[in-house]
Parts: C-alpha cells; structure tokens; sequence
C-alpha cells in the first residue's frame, strides 16, 4: 500500500530545535522522526521508528545467523539480583530507582547481565545445555548527568545485549568470535565502518575486551592504532616497559636549589640555566614529574598516592580511572597536602637527602606508583622534599625503589604499540558496539553452575555483547546527511523511493499514482507525495530533509511519459521513461 | 532455517509453578513460554515472544489497513501533562512514581492521551490535517493492588492504543467506527469469539463507549443482552424509568409497630403477619430498601447519601462506583451512623410522621436518590424513621420526593432492556477490547485547537482504542488447551509445524531432516525435535504442551517413506508419504 504524504502523519519543521546540540539530533527532529519528550527521552514518529525497525531487522537477522536465540526482559526489575550482585549501590546516581505501593525497592534496568544469569540458572543444568547465547532488544535507562546530543546520549534508550554461555573457556572464546563476527556483519550490512579495538577488560575477570568504535573526528572517544595493525582504545593502551639501563657509573643524586620553580616548565627553564648542559639542553623528558591522586575505595577510605612520570606526560584522567577502578581517583586536594606537611608541593620526588617520604616503608607510608617508562638505570631531574629545592642524577633502582607500575600518563602519537607493530597514531571514534568476555563473575556471585562431564559442578563462564540501536540510529544520521537534510543508506532508509508529483497538470499525478504502485507492485516502499497544493520547492525541500535514497519527479515530462530519478546522495538527476522506473531502480537494489 | 530443539533455548517443565493460579499461566510458564520476573512482571521466552509478535503483527496490519499509523512513546514520563490532566493525582497508588538524579518527578506510564494530544498539539494546526489516527504497542505500567492471574492483570503489560483525532462530531464518529470495524478484523483473525457490549461513557464527556468482551463462564466481567440485540456491560445497563401510577385514591400512610425487622427478610415475614394481604402475600419487591452509602469527594469531602430501592434488589458495586465516580463509594461506617442519630438503622424511610429527615431540604440534609423503579405513584412499605417501627403505603410523590435518580441496583436476568428489545441474561465475558469516545475533555484540558473552515479555533475531539496485547495472548492460551497442554490458533502459533524424529534409527532422523527443510522451503516456520537420546513419550508429551497445531512424526514408518501427520486440536492421526506433506499441510493453511 503506497503512503501519501496528504495524509501521513508527518510535519517538517524549518526552525532547528532549539536544544539540538548535534546534526543528528537537529535533522531527525526537523525531518519528522523524533520529537523530544523529557530531558534525554524521546517519542518516536512513524518515520523514526520505520528506521528503528529496519536496523533492528538486520540485528535480528544477523542474531539468528549466529545461532542467538531473542527473549525479553522487563524493564521494571526488583532489586534482590541487583543487590546480590553489587550494582545496586555500585551505580549510584545513575539508574533509576522507584518503590511500589507495598514499598518494595525496584530499579528500571540499565543493564539485565543478573537476570540473564538467574534465567539459565533457573533452566539449565548440564553442560549438554551449552554452549547457548541468548538476546533481546529492549528499553533501557540510565539516569544520565547531562543527557545530550539527543539519541547519541539518552536516558531511555533501546539496545540489543546478548549473552553467551559456555562452560570452558575454549568454548566462551568461540561464542565471542561468534558474537564478534556477527557485529562485523551487522555493521557492514548497515554501511557502518568500524574499527575493533582492544578496550580494558574491567573488574570481572574476563580475559578479552574489545569495542567497535566508528572512526570519526567527531567521536567522542579516542583509540591509537598503528600501521602494522594495532588498534586500542586508549584506557586499554599499554606501555612497553622500558629495559633497565646500567647506573654503576653514574654519579650520586646532587641537590640544588631551585627557587619559583614548581612547575615541569619552569624546572626545565632553571635546570638549563644552572646545571651543566654539555649533553645539550634539558627537556620536560629528564624530569620526573610527581602527581598526588586521592583515591577513594569502594569501602569508602581515602588513599592517597603519588605518581612518577616522565615530565613531559600529564596523567590522562580517562587511563587513570581505568588503572585505579574500582577505586574513583581525583586530584589531591589543598587539604590533603595540609594534612601530609612532608609533602612539598611542586618539590615532591622519589628521593631526598633527608630520607625518603615516599612509598609504602616510607615516613608518610603513601605508596609511590610509576609510569612503566620509569625503569632501571632511568635517570631524573626532580623533587627534593626540599622547599625550593630539587634533585638531579636520581637513579630508580638505585636512589629510589616504586611501589608498582601504573598506566596512567596521556599516549601520544608516535609512542610504540605495545605488540612492536610501529608507531601509534591517535583518532576518535564513536563507540557502537561493545563485546567482553565477562568470564565468571556473576556465574559466581548468583550461583550458575552445570555438572559437567565427569558430574563435577562448574561455574559457567559469560559473554556480553552490545550494541545500542538508538544510538546507532543516530550515528547513521550524523554521518550521513549533507546541508540540505538526511540521506540514509538503502539498508535503513524509511522507504525506498520518495515519488514527488508536481505542478497542477492532473497528468502528472495521474502518472506519479500509477508509478508509484507499479514500484509498490514490485516491492519498494514508497512514499508518495501527493500534496495537491504544495509548490514544487517545498516539495523538494522536504523530500531532501526526510532523506529516501531514490527520489522520482513526475512533473513537466509527464506528457510525455517522462519522469526524472533523482539520486539523493549524488545529487544525479536523470530524464528516463516512466515504464523504465522500476528496472532502473530495481538494478541499483540489493 | 529450521530451529532445532537440540538447541533451541526451551525447557519445559513437569511440575506446575506453585503462584499459578490460572490455566492460562500455568501453560505458559510449564511450555516455556514465560517466566516470572517479580509480582504481575514477566520474562518472555523465544516461543513466548513469537506468539507475541504474531499478534502484534496481526494488529498492525489491522492499524495500516484502517488507516492509522504507528509511533511511540516513552515509557518514562514527565509528572508535568499528567498534572494537568489531573491524573498524577487521581491515579492515586495505581502508577509507579519515581525522581530523577535532580528530583524531578516522572511516572511509568499507564495509558498516554496526554501525550499523544500533545504531539498533535505540537505538530497539527488546521483542520486541514485531520481526521488523524495514530497508535502504539507499548509496554505500560500499572502498580496493581493484587496483582494476578499471570499475565491476565499485570504491572508491565503491552498494549496497544490509539487515537483518533477529528474536528466535528461526524468525523468522530466515523474514526470511531474505523477502529471499531478493525477490532472486529483483528478478533476474527484471532479466532477470538467476541461480544461488543455498551459500556460506561466515564467522566470525559465523550458520547460513544463500548467493550468487545469474549463470552466465557471463567470472565471477570459480567454483561447482559437480549435476544432483540441489546448488550450491555452491567455498568452501562440503564433501567427503563417507570411510568407514573394514579395515586389520587390510595390510603394515606400508615405506620405499625415492627419490632425486630432490621432487615427486609424478617421485615416481608411480619408484614404478612400483621398487615392486610387480602391482594396476596407480601414480597420483598413490595418494600423499599433504604441503603447509605458515604462517598469520598476528589477535594477529599466525605458525603453521606442514602438511596432508596426496591427490597428484591441490592446495590451493585461496580455500577455504584460508575455512577458516583469520580467520587469513591463505600458503606456507611458504624460512625457515619453515630454521627447522624437521626438514621436509625435498619429503620430508615423517606417518609415519617415526624417529618422527612432524608433529602437535601430535610432536617439531616442527606441526599436521597432513588432506582428508577421508585416512580411516582408506587406505593412501598419502608422504614419510618423510628426505632422498631416501619410505614405501609408510602407513596413517591405524594409522601416522599427523592433529589435524583440513581442506576446502583444490581441487574438481573429478565429485566428488560432499555431499548424494548425484550428480557435481558446475564454472562460473564472477559474484557479484550475497548473502543472509546473520548470527546474534548483532553483537547480542552491540554489546549489541542485547529483552526476550521471558517478560520475559528475549535477544539478537537479524541477517541481513545485499546487492545492488551499481553492480555490477549493469555486469553488466547486460557481458550486454547487441553488437560496435555497448549492447542494454539494457526493465526499465533509460535511455529507452523512441529516436526518430531523418534526411535534410534538414523533413518528416521534424516527423513525428519528432509522433511523438515522442504516444509521450510514451502513457508512453514519448523520446529524440529531432533534430540537423539530423548523417548518418543517425552517428545510427543513435550509437542502437546508447546501446543503448536500441526505435529508431523518421523518414525516407524521411515524406511517405507511414511510419516504420521497429528492434528494437535482434534488428536487425529494420519499416515502419508512424506512426500505429500507439504501439499497436505498446504491445503490447511490460510
């Protein structure tokens, strides 16, 4: 059945959306797809959620393919599995919580890894049960602080999880490669490049964690990938630990003074002016910048600790949180260094003439974490624990002993993949999919276990696997529109050909009526405008904005049994004979 | 592809689920179709979901074909339209309410007219844009007090709404009718047997309200019809006024000592002994029963009212509650009663020869209101307002006059009915569709106007269109089973056939196989149980529980290329060559 646009319950709008942030956000509204409903919340309109469906279809299909079989969840959950699990509390502000009228405590799921896991629990017994990955597509919410960028970021939103279950790791790495390819077709089916990186594994205990980030200068995330294939994002990026240098022939840590000089640059400045320069110059490399972190553990303490780095790599926040998860890390405060007087600020370092303060055996007992570039035989310019005062030829391994490595300092362009694959270079990317290997974590903590072959219970081991529909709904928009509206990939597009009838030549809509059933006869969906009184430019303009792939002007030629194809992406418009309409479009199909 | 039992992610179950406490939720739970996830909130299996989606898809192919398109709303709501409806408050416990991170109140909501007027509001300005129907299949939330009978009454459910906007009282009516016309569409296909009984027009203004109940002695509802075509939910009965009876010679009243009658009962035993029953005897539709009831006020005032009606009837709670809503009924308390010492209980009258104390002008101020029964002329023996007294001849519109009339008393078979199609029964139906007038009650309250003809803002008239979806399904699987499990309608079945490899000869499996593939060649969606060590008791046993309608068996007769089909709803068994099974189940189809 042909749509016409005289009746669909469509309206575009002219004015951008005052609260639209990001193109996706702005086109979708004035296109007639979403209209925004609360704060990060969003009603769907025919056009939006023919789209929806579509890339739901293909997730479906390619779920199927993989074996995954769909189920449902509700979104409204009680707390019991939440709270046996930790994430009741370990949420904190960012679900939302409710009570019913009995005041029994419910949550509105973010996530369902607990009551996938009670499930299989509940129904299966034996290894003969697995392997099994298990999906649904649903509504989630997470309470964002600043819900933004319209679907890109929002507090009800739809995703597929899936979850694998195996009993063997050998088997748990099959169902991921499983998972895994399907996102490869998923995201090629939907035009969608992608770049799988190595992203941290987090707290579970799974041993493989990897994201499909889409590369793009407007992502929001950053990765490193380097030429010989390396690619991670850049809380996963890891160090190569530097070999140890031999020191036996260095000379002993010198003090010197070095007044106004708190910072790395203004330690550079004065080291050049009064230490001796024959090697050539200092530079923030020969320095050993010392950051204080506040820490505080899940339990509630504070920690503090200090970082070692080379001078010039600042602590990137984003590694820092991943390095010290759970525990959250800020910077120290005025009142912490009030609180430990033997630490100097500006003048903090690993060594001191009067003993050290630093480091788990030290006077303050803070431990003292280095970058992994600290290594032995490292040589340093840095704090003395002395006002005004710093060291140099200060020797790890020699003069000073860390507690641990930590990965915490910024990646830079240049810096060696970890596997020897060459240089990294960075890039951003939007995260659209996530699989990870959630070993046995909640197995353990809910208690899923089978008898395996010899009848012995084992704990099974899980997979995760994301992607967020909504999301990606939005990033197709944000990547494929130009000035004059959206222009959709065939794969998704709302419909497959956009018939527009103009002027008032009854003929014209005559002929655009039989074309756009013939089209509808073979199997496009069509949306036909037949807006009797609206003039040809708004016609266009809207059939621009909305952003179906094909587009068929029947106007002028329609006497003479001509119309005109107009491809929306290329901007190609070409004069063919109405009887060829479908042959032509149907070849560019598929 | 042929979905393989082996592992395919079902497990039925022996034993019933101990919180089940109907058919319906017992199948489904036992067949592995759904699981429960908290009180009233279920997780859906694959088969569950299958089912649900081929109803799903059944309404929206209704909804295209009607004309009406399909958006959707959030779940999570803002408390903002809810307030200006008045429905944050007067939903009372019903909804689940929640805040935000900011504080901000949001509901979970029951039902959308809110937003759906305001999307139109937003969107839609000239009449020119009408008629306009627009739905949704959602999943809403309703905090049930009792929540019960699996998925037959909820706390999340899906359902479908719609609604319909026009800009005359005409176009209402004819998109009334267009939903009305694809319930009767959408019943049909589901084989679903279905009454449309007028029901309560509720508090909106709108003119038009009717039910489609499935009849069914197990239904909560009940209703009444003629055989001349009238039907009726109980609360949308009206009872025919009586007509005015002479009473210029009847004797004036009499009152006679009553001592120990509180209730009609004992009240008709000693009428008969002491009063004159020359006309025959006394019966209880010769008194009139005086009943107080207290109704709480939506400002939270509490008013007493007594209603007088014939002693043979009694009061019937759900049409008290329609026909005082929105203000809540309840008996009158023991309090109530101390509060006004001039109601002497089980003694009370319109009438007394001391003076009325009932009706707004008498000395209590009590409203009195009367069954439509209670008509001028009829003469009654009732209460005289005097302790172990009571009053003969007492004569509405000469002794009493009542405030207004009320439809409360019950409504039983023979009664006529109001439109003179002759005597009512009564049935008991389950509720499965609504169609409903809304009128302007939202449009007025949320500000929804076009512009007409004339250039006059007029405001729009709704009507609202509901169908539970999860509700449905249930119902479905309450009329379609036997004591082996479920027998499901073609129209819904999770799969189209079930093909079943019994005994240990390959043979037979790789038949089944073949079988299998070429049913799914042909169309059919297959379920094949290709378990290799499980009994052919088990297999057959687990067929008749899933419920799917048509069971092909590959068995004994393989070696010969003979296989057994078995009708699932009528237990008939056939050989044939497996070669004409598609033809043979291909003729039964559609």
């Amino acid at each position: 059945m042909v749509t016409r646009l005289s009746n669909y319950f469509l309206r575009t709008l002219r004015e951008d959306p005052s609260d639209a942030e990001v193109t996706s956000h702005r086109l979708l509204v004035r296109a007639g797809y979403i209209r925004r409903a609360a704060p990060g919340i969003f009603t769907w309109l025919p056009l939006g959620l023919k789209v929806k469906a579509k890339i739901e279809g293909i997730i479906r299909e390619e779920m199927a393919a993989a074996g995954a079989f769909e189920v449902h969840f509700p979104a409204l959950l009680p707390r019991d599995p939440y709270e046996q699990s930790g994430r009741w509390t370990s949420y904190g502000d960012g679900i939302f919580r409710l009570q019913d009228r009995k005041g029994a405590d419910y949550l509105l799921a973010p996530t369902h890894e607990e009551m996938f896991t009670l499930l299989v629990k509940d129904l299966y017994s034996s290894y003969k049960d697995l392997p099994l990955t298990i999906y649904q597509i649903q509504d989630k919410y997470r309470d964002e602080a600043r819900p933004r960028a319209g679907l890109l970021r929002g507090r009800e939103f739809t995703m597929k999880d899936a979850y694998s279950f195996d009993y063997t790791d050998a088997g748990q790495d099959a169902s991921y490669m499983g998972q895994r390819d399907a996102y490869e077709r998923i995201f090629q089916r939907l035009g969608l490049e992608y770049v799988i990186v190595a992203a941290d594994n987090g707290l579970m205990g799974g041993a493989r964690s990897e994201e499909f980030l889409h590369p793009t200068a407007i992502g929001e995330d950053t990765f490193v990938r380097s030429a010989g294939g390396y690619a991670a994002n850049v809380e996963a990026f890891s160090t190569a630990p530097a070999e140890p240098v031999p020191f036996d022939a260095d000379a002993a840590p010198v003090v010197f003074d070095s007044p106004n000089t708190p910072t790395i640059e203004t330690l550079v400045a004065h080291s050049n002016a009064v230490l001796d320069t024959a090697n050539g110059p200092y530079t923030a490399a020969d320095t050993l910048k010392n950051v204080v972190l506040a820490l505080t553990h899940a339990d509630g303490t504070r920690e503090l600790v200090v970082v070692g780095l080379p001078g010039d790599r600042d602590v990137d926040d984003k590694r820092a949180e991943v390095a010290f998860a759970p525990a959250a890390v800020e910077p120290a405060t005025p009142e912490d260094f009030e609180r430990n007087p033997l630490l100097v600020k500006g003048y903090i370092g690993p060594w001191s003439p009067e003993g050290a303060i630093l480091g788990e055996e030290s006077a303050t007992g803070i431990r003292y974490l280095v970058d992994p570039r600290v290594g032995e035989g490292t040589s340093w310019i840095t704090g003395a624990n002395l006002d005004q005062k710093h060291a140099h030829s200060v020797v790890a391994g020699r003069d000073f002993f860390a507690d641990g490595v930590v990965e915490v300092a910024n990646v830079r362009a240049g810096d060696p993949a970890p596997d020897g694959s060459g240089p990294v270079e960075l890039a951003r990317g939007m995260e659209i999919g996530h699989v990870f290997q959630l070993g046995r974590f909640f197995a353990e903590t809910l208690g899923l276990k089978v008898l395996d072959e010899n009848g012995k219970l084992v704990t099974v081991t899980m997979g995760s696997y994301g992607i967020g529909v909504t999301r990606i709904l939005a990033i197709l928009a944000e990547l494929n529109n130009d000035e004059r509206g959206l222009v959709w990939p065939a794969s998704v597009a709302p419909f497959d050909v956009h018939v527009v009838a103009t002027g008032r030549d009854q003929a014209a809509f005559a002929l655009a009526e039989q074309v756009s059933a013939s089209l509808e006869d073979a199997g496009f969906d069509v949306l036909y405008d037949d807006r009797p009184k609206v003039s040809p430019g708004v016609k266009f303009g809207d059939a621009e904005l909305v952003g179906v792939p094909q587009i068929v002007i029947v106007g002028r030629g329609a006497a003479d049994g001509e119309v005109e194809l107009w491809d929306r992406r290329s901007g190609e418009r070409v004069v063919v004979p109405a009887a060829e309409v479908v042959a032509r479009l149907g070849a560019g199909r598929g």
